[in-house]
Formats: structure tokens, sequence, C-alpha cells
């Protein structure tokens, strides 16, 4: 590449952020788009802050020159008042996990929800949007049923352990796309299942520390479609059990590549090689040994 | 490169630094090395901050995560009062140039003086070290006497346009080396070069905006060498002169590409090709079209 040309400098803010494969999503995708770019991990307690300190971080991030930063737990909505504008949809889910830093300004946008819907767009296509039943009112939630509702989904049903969660999002969520969205209680999630057209799951669930699956997928209609958000392992018990049960099923590998490449496209202008990204990241995650078989 | 593997980022601060070639310089041998690197200027103006806010643009480098600075003017000594240590000669010299933050700490240091030390040794071996005479008591020619004392002169003499500064520098190299400092006044120049083995400009004359030759090489023994810490255009009026009388030359490009050299070296750990880096300075310093034919 030229020396001293345009370089970017990008950086993830957050607590627990070493295991992240956004590194090494973005700085592969750029090497095989030739161009010079470092990603950060700027790890609020490795830095000693505290996570109502993220401003600090975001303004020595201004001050060092970064075009921009990836923002994860606990400071997705910690970070808003520091910013000095929001996309329409960042401002509609009240979270933030990009920010671009360009001519003096730090501007929040929300690639989670995006990249929910892109994957959902690319692994689903043609999926009936009907009734969906969303398990998990937390922040990915929170993304999945803003993708969900713009995708079109008409009936959405949000169950959460927590009722006053599962409230909250739905009435937060009440005005996105033309569908109506509706909390329900755990115990109603049975008969919910049973007359889906889909179903996501969006708690941790599935993931090493938390085993299991999060519902029973034998509860569902054949035709349902299952996705999940957790992708470390890409084969959860949930996606396992759903694919061997015939449904047709979207992963949560798609979902953290296509918030790392829209992030990618806001920070550089460049697109970014979906395909490519897919293809790595699959790579990355059975690296990790993480993969169950 | 390994994605996500260890990465470099370091940067400059300083005011006017726009034309700097150490980012170019620095991110060309780290691509060469394999190295996944990037060289930012930190520009005071551009920030809106003055020279003695140089600490605050320390602070964000290490908030976010620089492996270390390059520090030029006006910033070398006010830098001082935020670095945790110094390098011996660093501290000889009260000034810093290369800043290395690791480990939680900032290690100040000056390669200007191995630069110009290094590219004495490269360009002028076996140069009689007896009198020296150096024009210019600034920064630079502050690093040039550490430089020339370490190397082994036995009588050097400091010219300056300002008495008190060839005084002072006198006054703080007395303990450099075995030799003698001593300042002399302008006026006795001329039969100072009549009795010099070498003389060394350190004044800004010969640059594109500072135009001729800072003394007439028809004044010094045929036998001297000549050293130049100009080095835009690499060929000044000095230079061009005293190669033309039949004099051994040193242009002031080898101390700028060793400043380089020796701080990626303490940035990285990794050793360049000097070789490489001269080769490109040379590149660069012509691309620029200010090198006279």
């Amino acid at each position: 590449m030229a020396p001293s040309s345009r370089s970017w400098l990008v950086g993830l803010v957050g607590t627990g952020i070493g295991p992240s494969l956004s590194p090494a999503m973005h700085e592969r995708e750029a090497d095989a788009l030739g161009l010079r770019y470092l990603y950060r991990r700027l790890d609020l307690d490795a830095l000693g802050l505290r996570a109502d300190q993220v401003g600090e971080v975001l303004h020595a991030a201004r001050l060092a020159g970064f075009d921009g930063l990836n923002v994860t737990h606990p400071c997705k909505q910690l970070v808003l008042p520091h910013l000095d504008a929001l996309s329409p949809d960042a401002r509609a889910l009240g979270a933030v996990n990009t920010v671009v830093l360009r001519d003096g300004r730090a501007v929040g946008h929300n690639t989670d929800w995006s990249g929910f819907a892109r994957s959902f767009d690319r692994g689903l296509p043609d999926a009936d949007l009907g009734r969906v039943v969303l398990v998990g009112a937390g922040g990915a939630g929170s993304a999945v049923a803003h993708a969900l509702l713009t995708l079109g989904v008409r009936d959405l049903v949000v169950v959460d352990a927590d009722p006053a969660r599962a409230r909250d999002l739905a009435a937060a969520r009440a005005g996105t796309g033309a569908g109506s969205t509706r909390p329900a209680a755990l115990a109603d999630l049975p008969g919910l299942l049973a007359g889906a057209d889909g179903v996501v799951n969006s708690t941790p669930v599935g993931m090493a520390a938390h085993p299991g699956a999060p519902f029973d997928v034998d509860l569902l209609p054949p035709r349902a479609w299952v996705a999940d958000v957790v992708y470390r392992p890409l084969e959860t018990e949930l996606v396992r059990r759903a694919r061997a049960a015939g449904h047709r099923v979207l992963d949560g590998g798609g979902m953290a590549v296509f918030q790392a490449v829209d992030a990618f496209r806001l920070f550089t202008g460049a697109e970014p090689d979906a395909g490519r990204v897919l293809a790595h990241f699959a790579e990355l995650v059975g690296d990790t040994g993480s993969r169950t078989p």
C-alpha cells in the first residue's frame, strides 16, 4: 500500500472484550481491501475506568485521531450523552454500538439491528413474518425486535424471565414498523411457540457459560423457522436440535458478521465483501475450538 | 499478516507537522517488515491546543493505547514533566523526541543525537575529530554537540548569532565525553573555520525558507569535512558548495533517517533496515521537488 496514505484507526470500548472477534474481522477485511487499518481494544477494566467514564475514552480517542469506535457492554447507553448526533435508528433504539468520528463530530449508529436484519434477509429469505416469538428482552433482544419489525413482522411477542423487561421492550418498539408488539409471560411460551411462524433466541442460553437450550424446539410447528443470536459456539444446542428436527435455522454468526460489516462501511466508506468476512468469521470461531461437532 | 496479531500505533506530536516524513518512513519500513503499524500526526494546531498542553495529548495517547510518540517542536522540553522516566541521554540533553508507552509507563528518549551520531559514523567514517566548529546552538545544535562529544571530538567550538545560546549550550555539554566545549563569537568564525577539522551547520540556513549558506566554505582548510542538519533540500547550498570544493560532506538526510530508525526500534523492538529507509527517504525528498539538481 502507498506509504502515509489514508489510514484507519478504530477501537472497541467496553469490558471483557478480550475475546472479541471484531479486531480480527475488521483488520483481515481491511487487508483484503488494501487499507491500512488498526482496530484496537480499549478495555475499561484494563484502563482502570468505570463504565460511566466511557466519555473519557471517547474524548481520548477523538484527541488521538481515531476514525471511529465500536461500543459494547456495558456502554451502549452510557455513551449517548457524549455524542454530537445519532442516526435515526440509534435514536429509536436508545443504544449505540458504532461511533463515527469525522470532521470533529461524534455520530452514533447502531449496526446490531441492521446486522441481524441483513443476516436474516440472507439466511432466511422468504421466511414467514406473521407471528414471531422473541425470547430474551435485553439489549440484543431490543435490536432483534427493531430488525424484525422493520423487516415486516406483523405480530411480535416478547418473552423474558423478567416480565418488566418484556413489557418495556414491547412498549419501546411500539412505533417500529407496521406490526404490533406485545409482551407475554414465560408461562405462556409453550402455547406461543405452538402458534409461531418463527422464534428468535436473544438470551445468552447456549453459550459455553450458559449451556442448554432456551426452549424446547419440539413445541414448534414443523414449518417454523428458528434463529439464534448466540455465536459462540455457532452450533448452539438450539441450532443443533432445530436443524435435526428439520426447521429452517439461522445461527448467530450472521448478526455478528453483519454488525461488523456495517460498522466497517460506516468507518471507512468502503464496501466489505460480506461473504469473505463470513468465511473468516467461521474460521475464527472454529479456531477457538468452541464450535461443537 | 496475521489478523489481530500484535500491531503498533504511534504518533507525532508538535506543530506544523504536516510535511513530516516520519509517518511515511515508519509505515513503509513496517510494511517491509510485515508489521501492522500506524503512524498518526497529532498536530496541536489542528487539535486547538497550546504547546504547554502537550500533556493532554500524551494522556489521550496513553488512554487510547498508543505504543509511543515522537515529539517535535515546540514540545521536546515541555513534554518532560509528563513522563515517568528518561533515558540517560534524554536526561543529559533535557530534551525528548521519542516517548515509549509500555506497561503503563511513559519513558522519554532522544534519538536526535543518536540519529546524528549514526549518520556521522556511516557517512564520515575516520573523520578527524580534533577541532570541530558547530554553527547553531538551538535544539538541533544541542543534539549534534552531544553526538560529536560522544563520538570523541576533542575541541568543540560552538558559535551562534546569539552569544548567550552558544554559552548555554557549551556549559550544558561540559560533562559530555572527554573533549572540551567552548562558545565563540560569530566574529571569530572565519578564524575558527580556518583551523577546523570539520564543521557542522545546525542553523536553518539552507532550507527553502532560509536560502543561502550559513558560512563561506572557502574559509575551510581543504581536508576539513562539512556536515549539514538541513535535509530539505538534501542538497543545500552549503552541501553543494562544499562538495564542489572537494570537501568530504555529510548531508542532513542521515540524521533524519536514523532518528526515525532509532525511534522505530524503541517502539517495536524490531530492527529496521537502515539502507532501505535511507533509500525511501531520498525518494520521498526527491518526490517533494525540493531537491536542487
